[in-house]
């Protein structure tokens, strides 16, 4: 992280983490049953493992970029409204855990495999921990309505951070629907349309300019040409940002991704770096390359054959160029947002960082 | 159902149905991908299937039996959020099927199987229908904030609304947890208030009181005594429709219930029914009973031996009364309701309907 950045995060990471630990506690605390009590502390924990807070940040970030002024008491409350977006992506998380029955979250068990371990044994169910997972998921989107009706602003600004706020949620759900369809082992003469639509509506809508949508909503900004140019920004940062997860998903060090760096190809997504593969091969290459990609168990040397593949089409190197590209246009359409220039260093900072290769 | 409850019914169920049925039908219209097309589609389809739609219509005859005068553009409105009521029912009961493995909801297939049989055939994960039934039932409860953003009422109201909207589902999914660890095939000997605890949150909360006040609170009722004695007229009426269930789970006719009248018996559900039983027995006999009852599969003659100890000891007579007490409990407390006289009509029909035992 550089330095604007991390300065602008320091200031407000903790807040975001308090408040969320503050309210689970309570919650935790206020409920008398040890089932659910045991939930909200999970939840808790959950929440709170090590992660970046780009979403509330971003929220942070257009909020304070765009304001004149800022009270205190209007922090607190918009502080609430933006810890509501990690809320609803751990909800997310653990409905997206459920579903790639991955079995680690940043490091720890997921929600699935807590609730698993914690009843299994009671119970001869080999779906508790699923089950319980989903409605603790669709808890805490209950409790993030609860924290928005609770919030101490403007009845009508909240109207309006509310239709942005579904608006992000349905897209979100759009792009995962459309992400389990693309990961089936289907043959890959799909629309090609589907990695960029997905990479639209999994990260650029929700990771980017939603959350800057709804700061600008909340700083008191009703410009949709204003909302125009924060979309017209975000879209290169998305795709950088996404290019670039593609990328480390296939060649990036474990340490460094918090994943296996083959994991995408072992499950045959077919990501935009695999559609720039695709692009540069012929029929019976083509013919060839999908045989090995569909297989549901790939060997070592599978995984070989198809790095292999992304090296010699050039998929590699044009994906990597396109991430300098789409870092440049990004910087570029920057300059475009009437949001004062401490906010806009961040935000150059956060470009930055969506485009280390390494 | 009666007179006065069938014709409110008449009045305002086909506006509840056509609300949902046309901002579905746009939803697909807009959308560009034949995949999330057909899941709209499927939506509708859902959610339109036979039903009494109870909760949209307990938060419109509150709404009306407080209202001072309505407007018909006010109303309108006010049938949108009601109609959030059955979306947010069929994305429960969405949920609830997958997690309950039911093939068959309302009498067709369950949205997961509906997937199932439209992408197992191409793919070959086994899960594929319940994790796009999961992602689908987020979706719904993401366009009900959409529709509730979108409502134009007074920006403070909505608010409030919003706040109870949240409590609501907060406490669903409570019941739901606290249900799927109670359904677990462990010893009976548990803590005797969860059957209840169960019941508030999934019944008396969710498809009573609440609907009732977010009427009520629509019509510009602020009073929190009377939403106070909205609770306490719902608290009788929802634990008579629990028992209801219950004997009706155990003892019903399945062509009036829809279910299998042994499937509370084979799931081994833990209900205010089995409670009663529970209690009327020795520890010799207790200990025989939960034998049977916990097996995983069971035979017709432990389905019948379960069936006989409810009757003999006593639990279905016990029971069938306290739904006739609980009955008359409710019209009493129903006096205290500051309502109008044609609404109050049409509640009495629903506690009839809560009671009728065959």
């Amino acid at each position: 992280m550089s330095d604007n950045l991390q300065e602008f995060s320091k200031l407000y990471t903790h807040r975001i983490e308090n408040f969320i630990s503050g309210y689970y506690k309570r919650k935790a605390g206020l409920n008398s049953s040890g089932i659910l009590k045991k939930i909200y502390f999970d939840i808790e924990e959950y929440c709170l493992r090590p992660g970046k807070r780009i979403r509330p940040l971003l929220l942070l970030a257009a909020y304070a970029g765009y304001s004149q002024k800022q009270s205190e008491n209007e922090m607190n409350e918009i502080i609430r409204l933006s810890s509501v977006l990690e809320i609803m992506h751990s909800f997310l998380l653990i409905h997206d855990d459920v579903i790639d029955k991955a079995v680690q979250r940043r490091g720890k068990e997921s929600m699935h495999v807590i609730h698993n371990n914690r009843y299994r044994s009671i119970t001869k169910s080999n779906t508790v921990g699923n089950d319980i997972a989903v409605i603790t998921g669709d808890m805490m989107s209950f409790d993030c309505i609860e924290i928005i009706a609770d919030t101490q602003i403007d009845a009508e600004l909240k109207s309006d951070f509310l239709k942005t706020f579904s608006e992000t949620y349905i897209y979100t759900t759009w792009g995962q629907i459309l992400d389990i369809v693309n990961s089936l082992p289907i043959d890959l003469k799909k629309d090609s349309t589907l990695p960029y639509d997905i990479s639209l509506y999994k990260t650029t809508y929700y990771t980017i300019s939603n959350p800057l949508i709804m700061g600008y909503i909340l700083s008191g900004g009703k410009d949709e040409t204003e909302k125009e140019s924060i979309r017209d920004f975000s879209l290169p940062l998305g795709l950088s940002f996404q290019f670039r997860d593609d990328l480390l998903g296939v060649f990036g060090k474990p340490d460094a991704t918090g994943k296996s760096a083959s994991s995408d190809i072992e499950e045959g997504k077919y990501t935009l770096l695999i559609d720039y593969a695709l692009k540069n091969l012929t029929e019976s290459e083509r013919h060839e390359f999908e045989t090995v990609f569909l297989k549901e168990a790939k060997s070592e040397d599978d995984i070989c054959y198809i790095r292999e593949v992304i090296e010699k089409t050039g998929a590699r190197t044009s994906a990597e160029k396109r991430v300098m590209d789409l870092s440049r246009e990004s910087l570029l359409k920057l300059e475009n947002l009437n949001i004062n220039d401490n906010i806009k260093s961040v935000l150059k900072d956060v470009i930055k960082q969506f485009s280390e290769l390494k």
